[in-house]
């Protein structure tokens, strides 16, 4: 990098903070492959009529871009609220709700309050890898705790594990990304008893599940629940980056005290108040994305690998000697999935029915080279 | 908010940081007032080109909206960097900037890639209040060091200020906010010779300013310059949340170690491309505001105020015997002006002629009020 001006300046002689020497970047890799089942991303472009309102909203917005936006996103919580409360049957409102520049941007927002030095977060692994990570974004000391062997969540271990932990945080993600499964009100109910601190229900797929939300937890444990959720992945939203949670109104109280003023511009507060008017649509396609799901576990299961029974729009599947060389044959048909670092297995997300033909082709021939 | 769910709950029964506790959220009034000069905005709306590109660029963006966003938004740094090329003279590369929502969040991932616990940033106070509250956000220690008593900056000070208490950050704003005086490049070498760690020089009024760029020392001082800029001022982007820095590309390698993974959305980064194509007409309006800036203070002189000398689109300017009183006045009047609690003095901001007509009106009553 001789030719960029400082380019022959290195990490190295940066006074870097000690505890991120050595680390790489997050983030799946992202290559120019035909087939990408590797982000969970939802394969459904957003329909006419979403473009289309999302543009009109930001024309209406455009002229006012010399502003500051609402502060405090007050009109797009309240339809946060009004989908929530809708989803759910919980009579959620716009104080229970905030919103940020995706979930995890949420989620670091909720370790600076209630994490940090000195404090600590516990989670049940394998699970988001984003947790961790945003632990020590905050310095929060980070405590993992195993699922079972089948990568369901113990609630009764999982309580015991906390009282006996006692973290300032609790992480459970259900459905749990990457392995699936959800984990039901009264496993919940089991750790939020057990818990002292915060318990963030992370629920990004839960539109894939058929499973109760535990937004309906937030008036029992008003002073512990926390659901974060997202527009990534059934409301197609992922470029627009909209996460957003729910909550006590003391919990929202605590944000503004650690959020950045006017951290959500005009036109993203514009442009997810305008895929929500079209929620209906969007939501439509998880439909399909389920039914989908059914058919590529199916097709596994006959191929001779071991899905794990999903909730979400992704699979995990085994068993690999190598994953990372499966990961590589798989890459070699085309089909970009994800090595997520869990022995003998592999993630794919749920993508389009031809992106799945894809899918289930390559594993065909993957099947075909493992029994060689 | 009993009707509220979870509504009984308070602050006080949350595990809330014992260090947040009693803290309200940072942020000016946000009230419904005919002439508003409070933050710094610019007056001028975007032209009608600008809009129409930043919608069409949504346009072809939005059909892609279910998937990712470029995690380092490559195109959107290079065309930075092409204008901070052009401005400045320096041969900035995209491997040179980096970009976030907002300049906020550029400054939060500094602190936490060179700051954080056990460490300090040093800034000259009265300065940008966001400063300290980010510092204490990524629990850094923060040491202030005043400026002088007329709010400039003695270069020789500062650097025996950053030699005796040694800090891992330091802040130099230039222009500085909310007293308008820029910092010239001998002195901000005093400063860099005089640091161990990281400088970084906040440049969001600098297009106002006839000064050079601290830009042109990142070459001389490769590991320790950072620039950081807006969009939200001379751009009149401030609801389209654009911060960016330019710095050697190992300050960048070391961003992308705490930057949240897909930060900017894709709309963000369209709509920022298609804002930076029409600089031009942009930054045409900062010549309006520094002739209106003149106008402003040569009438606050006869009106027998005392305004700072300013580099910037807005003016400090005293005297008060009760600040906080004449900021009411003024608001009876209809103009929101900006107490940043400064003995004595009050913040403008320069509007457009209307907008500085009301303000200038306004100041002829408060003048009268405090002669009485």
């Amino acid at each position: 990098m001789s030719d960029v001006i400082g380019g022959e300046t290195t990490l190295a002689d940066l006074p870097l903070r000690e505890d991120l020497r050595g680390r790489t970047p997050y983030g799946a890799p992202q290559l120019d492959v035909p087939v990408l089942l590797n982000t969970n991303e939802n394969p459904f472009p957003p329909p006419k009529e979403l473009v289309d309102d999302v543009l009109a909203s930001v024309r209406e917005h455009a002229s006012g871009l010399n502003r500051y936006p609402d502060r405090d996103a007050v009109a797009l919580r309240e339809e946060l609220a009004a989908y929530l409360a809708g989803a759910t049957g919980v009579a959620v409102s716009g104080a229970n709700v905030w919103a940020a520049n995706g979930s995890n941007e949420v989620l670091q927002q909720i370790l600076q309050a209630f994490g940090g030095p000195g404090r600590t977060a516990l989670g049940f692994e394998p699970s988001y890898s984003m947790h961790p990570i945003l632990a020590s974004g905050t310095r929060t000391e980070w405590l993992p705790e195993p699922r079972r062997s089948d990568f369901t969540l113990d609630g009764s271990g999982a309580a015991e594990a906390v009282a006996e932990r006692d973290p300032d945080v609790v992480f459970v993600t259900s459905p749990n990304n990457p392995t699936g499964q959800s984990v039901g009100l009264d496993d919940l109910r089991a750790v939020l008893r057990a818990a002292r601190g915060v318990v963030v229900i992370d629920e990004a797929y839960v539109e894939f599940s058929a499973r109760s939300s535990a937004v309906e937890l937030i008036e029992e444990f008003p002073s512990k629940v926390v659901v974060s959720r997202t527009m990534s992945k059934a409301f197609a939203f992922a470029g627009g980056r909209l996460g957003y949670l729910a909550a006590s109104p003391a919990v929202i109280d605590a944000l503004l005290l650690v959020r950045l003023p006017y951290h959500l511009s005009v036109i993203t507060q514009a442009a997810a108040r305008a895929a929500l008017r079209h929620a209906d649509a969007t939501l439509g396609g998880v439909k399909r994305l389920v039914d989908e799901r059914t058919r590529v576990v199916g097709r596994l299961r006959e191929l001779g690998f071991s899905p794990v029974p999903s909730d979400a729009n992704f699979v995990l599947f085994g068993l690999f000697d190598d994953a990372h060389r499966a990961w590589q044959s798989y890459l070699d048909s085309g089909v970009l999935i994800r090595d997520v670092g869990i022995e003998g297995h592999l993630r794919v997300t749920i993508g389009s029915p031809e992106d799945n033909d894809a899918f289930l082709a390559a594993s065909e021939r993957v099947s075909e080279e493992i029994s060689r």
